[in-house]
């Protein structure tokens, strides 16, 4: 997606140990027309494809995954990091090492809200290893739901995640993809 | 707002504790033609008003206050609870008391994406003691934002945070307002 694209060259910042900060218009100040944007692109590249869910994780997913279901009519659901006081007590859960903030969380999702009937389009910002991705499939496993695909806003193609998922079947499609990165550039594919 | 009210009544629980769940539409999996609903509210109820930024905090604030920038045509800034790698070292920061988590927090927002040009919406799932309303308000205070009002989807008038807060001169439109909740019923005001 060439609007995106743009707004990382121009606006992305890499720092030292991989990352790509986005900061500005994507994952802390949000440019709400751009996301919508962004969400009209997944929507045609799932279109046709019977996605009746859409399933991201906290807390950065959310933005992308609320307004791809908006213009998809579906419903959204995000995986919670921690077990608070209002998720239920019957859960699917999976582990998830995070990349950017250097350690390991469960993610879960309340047993009332996925099932076996939902056809599940999973939503993220990042891919770069795949953890987040292995995590959100894990638990449509364990709820017997069909994984359509994913949309993520930035790859690192870099990292192999997405390839990797891609050889097991997984239909993956990323906004922008980046194809390498060093401390003052970085390529698209 | 009606129809968040019918669906409060429909769907909502009432836990042990005071806590109203509502993960079936608002909180986990989130039906996202009513969170456009209301967010075409919320512009309605600020029109006029000079909004250039909606600001909330991670992560059940993010879905509404990202659909409303979208409405309003603003970009969302969502405060941080942790500082990841990805956030700039420099930042403003407020101590806030989750009632839900039952923990406090710091949250945080990079000096990069609030300014003293900024007229702040503040928005967020729920309004109960009104902690984390007061720590948003106050790192507006420290960037010397402007806060133009505050937009709330369920406040639990009972609990006082909501009407203090007015009481100080801060403009608070909450779409459900409950005025009582007890183990198996509540009241809208």
């Amino acid at each position: 997606m060439k609007q995106l694209e743009e707004r990382i060259r121009t606006e992305g910042r890499v720092l030292p140990g991989g990352i790509l900060k986005v900061d500005g218009f994507l994952n802390h100040r949000i440019d709400t027309q751009l996301l919508h944007d962004m969400a009209l692109e997944v929507s045609r590249l799932y279109d046709g494809c019977g996605v009746n869910k859409i399933l991201t994780v906290e807390a950065s997913g959310i933005a992308l995954a609320s307004m791809t279901g908006y213009v998809m009519g579906c419903p959204m659901v995000f995986a919670k990091k921690s077990r608070t006081s209002n998720i239920a007590k019957d859960v699917y859960a999976s582990e998830v090492v995070s990349f950017t903030h250097g350690n390991v969380s469960t993610i879960m999702v309340s047993k009332e809200v996925l099932s076996s009937q939902d056809r599940i389009l999973i939503v993220d910002d990042f891919l770069a290893t795949g953890a987040a991705l292995i995590g959100l499939r894990e638990i449509c496993r364990l709820a017997g739901a069909e994984v359509i695909g994913a949309a993520i806003s930035i790859e690192k193609v870099f990292q192999g995640g997405g390839d990797r998922l891609r050889a097991e079947g997984l239909r993956i499609e990323s906004l922008a993809r980046i194809s390498s990165m060093t401390d003052d550039d970085l390529e698209f594919c």
